[in-house]
């Protein structure tokens, strides 16, 4: 990593582009907080990673170390290179003023990692409909392989955690914050990333 | 279920519109067949159903009677009202010719359910970037809660077997008798599908 790592504050969210052989290393600096990350194709936007290809090849729906992340068209966009926790969520939609309402109960719910997504991404022509399934770093889902069920807990991830992706072509990327209290062991707390160069 | 069934031949796929109120009858005449099913919004194709919605509203990755499919808008596009499998998929994206380049190292592969939902959904405005995660009627996916290592299994229907979907809006559906070998228990089988008005 080089550079100082940008903060994305409580409950918020950015988008930034990711230049084919960039790092970025995204940092859960307190424990215990998920991270959102969507990915498009810088100069396509209509590739966007997709859950069902990359698990289906994967065989697993748990990603970590050396695993690719795949596109909408069987295209790899990300590898993951360093991951010091080993559980990510690669299932569920980031978390919305609707799912506040339908989950929750919520009667003026929070606008979510969806709504951070939508307004970040919006400056790169991205609509609120082509946001994805998100890669949910340090997102714990655990699923119940006989009955189906799936329940979230608290981060397997402690203060310094990280997980490290390496961009194949040129995106751009949506990260947060999360914002959806089950999903961060009821604390909103910052996520720090950082981009560097290839060595 | 009214009228004669329609018949999709093996590894192939077509799409219809399914109008708010009306019933789709999916059967699998012959056993272990799998169709994917896609759905969009008649009225704006940009709402979808989406898999990262209706998984984390049901908290529940096995879907069946009684469970609603929502949209990327978390609106419910379907309603499961029958089902005699209980059984079926919705976490990966419908075979291809890069999942057979990729997962069974073909060299000339077909085009696969996403090829041909692709050509069904073509005249209806929909391009192949738009088809998402599909609700996998009768595949059988089984899956480790421990180590997420999942594996596609011989489909649970029998001769028969059928699920019920009602519309809750107008619809455009994509409906295929699935392509891949594995979901199939290694023979390509048709698929018979029914539309009715509501009662």
């Amino acid at each position: 990593m080089c550079g100082h790592p940008q903060k994305i504050e409580p409950r918020s969210g950015v988008a930034f582009t990711l230049k084919r052989g960039q790092r970025l290393t995204v940092i859960d600096p307190e424990g215990e907080q998920v991270a959102d990350l969507v990915a498009f194709v810088r100069d396509d936007i209509d590739e966007v990673i997709s859950s069902g290809r990359t698990i289906d090849y994967a065989s697993r729906l748990f990603l970590t170390t050396g695993d690719p992340i795949y596109s909408n068209r069987s295209n790899v966009l990300l590898d993951i290179v360093e991951d010091t926790v080993g559980r990510h969520d690669f299932l569920l939609t980031p978390c919305s003023a609707d799912t506040f309402r339908i989950i929750y109960g919520d009667e003026h719910p929070h606008r979510g990692c969806f709504g951070n997504l939508a307004a970040a991404l919006e400056p790169y022509g991205i609509g609120p409909d082509r946001i994805p399934v998100a890669f949910n770093v340090f997102m714990h889902v655990a699923i119940d392989g006989t009955t189906g069920e799936i329940a979230v807990k608290p981060p397997l991830s402690r203060a310094g955690d990280r997980v490290v992706f390496e961009a194949k072509v040129d995106l751009i990327v949506g990260l947060t914050a999360c914002s959806a209290l089950q999903s961060n062991n009821y604390a909103f707390k910052p996520i720090l990333y950082a981009i560097a160069d290839p060595a």
